[in-house]
């Protein structure tokens, strides 16, 4: 074999040639995949599933307000804001603008390795922490959720050993939460099914039962329940030892289950924590940036966490980035003479362009009040479900907070497996123009922060019909 | 306490004083930082030792070609192109175009989990796949070289398990290598150093020594030599038990130490791993997109791996993006009937915005022939500073492929420690304009494929007087 040769006419003609082959016009003309031409492998399930029932013609190619459209200029409500990022939706000018301005002037600069960052990142992390909840004074910043977490799992350990208790090691998480797929994300995550697919879990690792909220007299409000929330925490921590526990990390609002935490849960792990010594991680890569009708699960539930994971909502969409929340006493162990310094982070971390798209999508958020508009519209859609399902035996009980709202499907006798069954139910959705997500046992709805009125009866009425031509 | 209630203008104002507080001038004005006011918390180093040596005056506002300047007017030659990112330097009109027009007509469409992707990302997948060395069929995407290398790891231990062997868990590196600062890369990079920030080490990863290349003949083409290059590498093997090894991952050219690999060895490396079955990884995050004087390393040497791990350079650093390539019997294996699919994925991997600004990158690569561009001018480089440097004996020996290169400081009687030095070194060279890279041992130079020869020529002249202003 001999090296290769830049020959770059043959290798710009081969890139001219791949264009050509996925322009609009030839995708829009074929009427099925060719699985060896197509090179892209995505999914978190097998390509050949989805390329066997993909239609060519459903790619992507633009989107205005709460709206897609493919190829063959089918026009969708975007139910799933893409996967819960586009926040504030399609076409916004102002943020788009922000992007090409700071792209032309100055589109990166490194912040993890140099005394140089762009004043753009500066300020942007200045701008977020204004708006953070009481007592997360500095951000790092990532690219994605799961750097995100990634970061809050590796500081919570560090974090002790800079604070003299080494042993502090283990990290506790909720059975059936999902922190992220990176290989200790992954692990970190309640799912049987990860721990599958990581064959060679890392140490320290731990699960704890979603709790009875409804037990729980705190929670409840109810004096006549006689349950403790924190309980099957506190005997998790006890069975690793008090005094080994780095963290505990909890999503406000799992989004598989659509299940919310309370804040009677989520004070009474503050205090356990305190007590006991460890750290408490909000993973709000879902919840966070104005899906639950707040700026955060913690704004809305009114308690803080030690560190706080973000992502997704944060640019609205319109760029990658993650944001990691963390209280002083988190970043001043970092920061002493002895004991070491944080040493996660990616050379693009903070990217100018994005925190250029990040400042005008959090001060649209307030300026447009869409707070306050997701808790209408999210109250509207859940009342419509509910009326529009009510007859209807597969349908689980209807949960929500803000604009993050679904259901469990029950097995009926006779069903396919549930899993085929939601996927089915958004394959009908889609069918009939709305997008939604589907998480094996459960439909799961996540609109833009600024759908109106009108398109959250579309989108009931859309929703309704889908399951009702599955499920009857 | 109380749930916090939105209030939205409050939030806002408070948001506009942060962006005050940080808007040029007010900065510009500040004598030193306010550690307590400035919350944003970056480096791999300690903040306070950030924060004290920084100049608040120092934060960079915008670019333009090679060039960078901050809020004072001063500006810098960036010999090292943001953080080996920005390939084809600063003000790219037709980049900042492409970006603009992607994020206004469709910014997001999500590719890990549902069926609709962006044509934008399809069609740069199979562009990306035209140009990419032989055999190398498919992509998965990412945002940052952490997450590719996370994904390749990953995928080597599941390759194996659905190619029946699930006893193949091992990944081995070299010693002194950088993978990545995740717990996982981090893990796996060869540096002491990192192992002491991973507390709870993953289990099954080794580390084998860096070749002796000179000793190997098939590295020098000398037949007085005796060594093997891959000795080392095999006796690891053999240690582990071949039979339990997934696979090597080795960095073409290693930054760090300013160490290519040989072609003899790459090739050696591509026999062995054929013969007892394991997979080879290159983590071309840093030498992918043209920086050793070709589209990536392996194309550079001639020699493929089974998966190729890149982003830096893929978008010429306008937008976060990482792409990891794949050998087609790699993703046959994942694409059975039977066996598990590969999980992980963050829901804005490749982000259409990001793809928009690679698809440009990549062809204006092609076009503009920054290959030969970088092969010129970095023999221009080296032999610049090997003549200016000669007679000094704190400097190694000067190396480099490409518009990568750079030497070891060597310890000098009564010096302060190399660390130090090397960092005087970088501070030195700032102040005379150029922006180089310290690696604690060494000075690294890799600025923009399209630096041209004058720009080549200053940036000598100020390297020799900035090293030659410390080391006397």
């Amino acid at each position: 074999m001999t090296a290769v040769e830049i020959t770059a006419a043959n290798e710009l003609s081969a890139i001219d040639a791949a264009t050509a082959y996925w322009a609009n016009k030839d995708v829009a003309e074929r009427t099925e995949f060719d699985h060896a031409a197509y090179p892209l492998w995505h999914g978190q399930s097998k390509m050949r599933q989805r390329l066997d029932r993909s239609d060519p013609t459903h790619l992507l190619v633009r989107g205005d307000g709460c709206w897609v459209e493919d190829i063959a200029g089918r026009r969708y409500l975007d139910a799933r804001s893409g996967a819960c990022n586009m926040a504030l939706g399609y076409s916004r000018v102002d943020i788009v603008d922000a992007m090409a301005k700071q792209a032309a002037e100055l589109p990166f600069s490194c912040v993890i390795r140099y005394d140089q960052p762009a004043l753009t990142t500066v300020r942007y992390a200045a701008e977020l922490v204004a708006a953070a909840p009481p007592g997360l004074t500095r951000v790092r910043f990532t690219h994605m959720g799961s750097a995100s977490v990634e970061n809050a799992l590796h500081m919570s350990r560090l974090y002790h050993l800079n604070a003299g208790q080494p042993e502090r090691t283990w990290i506790i998480s909720l059975r059936y939460s999902f922190h992220g797929s990176t290989y200790l994300t992954l692990a970190a995550s309640g799912d049987d099914f990860v721990e599958k697919v990581v064959p060679v879990p890392p140490p320290h690792l731990a699960r704890t039962p979603v709790p009875a909220f409804a037990d729980c007299p705190g929670c409840t409000g109810d004096p006549t329940k006689t349950g403790d929330c924190t309980a099957a925490l506190r005997a998790t921590v006890d069975g690793i030892g008090a005094g080994q526990v780095a963290a505990f990390i909890v999503e406000p609002m799992m989004e598989g289950p659509v299940q919310p935490m309370t804040r009677h849960f989520l004070e009474s792990v503050r205090d356990l924590a305190r007590k006991l010594g460890f750290l408490v991680i909000y993973d709000e890569v879902t919840t966070g940036f104005g899906r639950l009708g707040a700026l955060f699960g913690a704004t809305h539930f009114g308690v803080s966490p030690d560190i706080l994971c973000s992502a997704k909502g944060i640019t609205a969409g319109y760029a990658p980035l993650g944001a990691v929340l963390v209280a002083e006493h988190v970043y001043q162990a970092f920061d002493q003479e002895t004991g070491i310094h944080f040493p996660n982070g990616s050379s693009s971390d903070g990217h100018p362009v994005s925190c250029a798209a990040a400042s005008v999508a959090l001060r649209a958020m307030y300026a447009e009040n869409v707070f306050e508009n997701a808790r209408e519209r999210g109250a509207q859609a859940v009342a419509g479900l509910r009326e529009g399902l009510a007859d209807n035996p597969a349908v689980g009980p209807i949960r929500g907070v803000g604009l993050l709202f679904g259901f469990e499907l029950l097995q009926l006798d006779g069903a396919p497996s549930v899993y085929e069954t939601t996927r089915r139910i958004q394959a009908a959705c889609m069918e009939l123009g709305v997008l939604v997500q589907h998480g094996g046992e459960y439909i799961v709805i996540y609109p833009p922060l600024v759908i109106d009125e009108r398109e959250t009866e579309i989108l009931v009425d859309r929703v309704v019909r889908g399951i009702g031509s599955v499920t009857r």
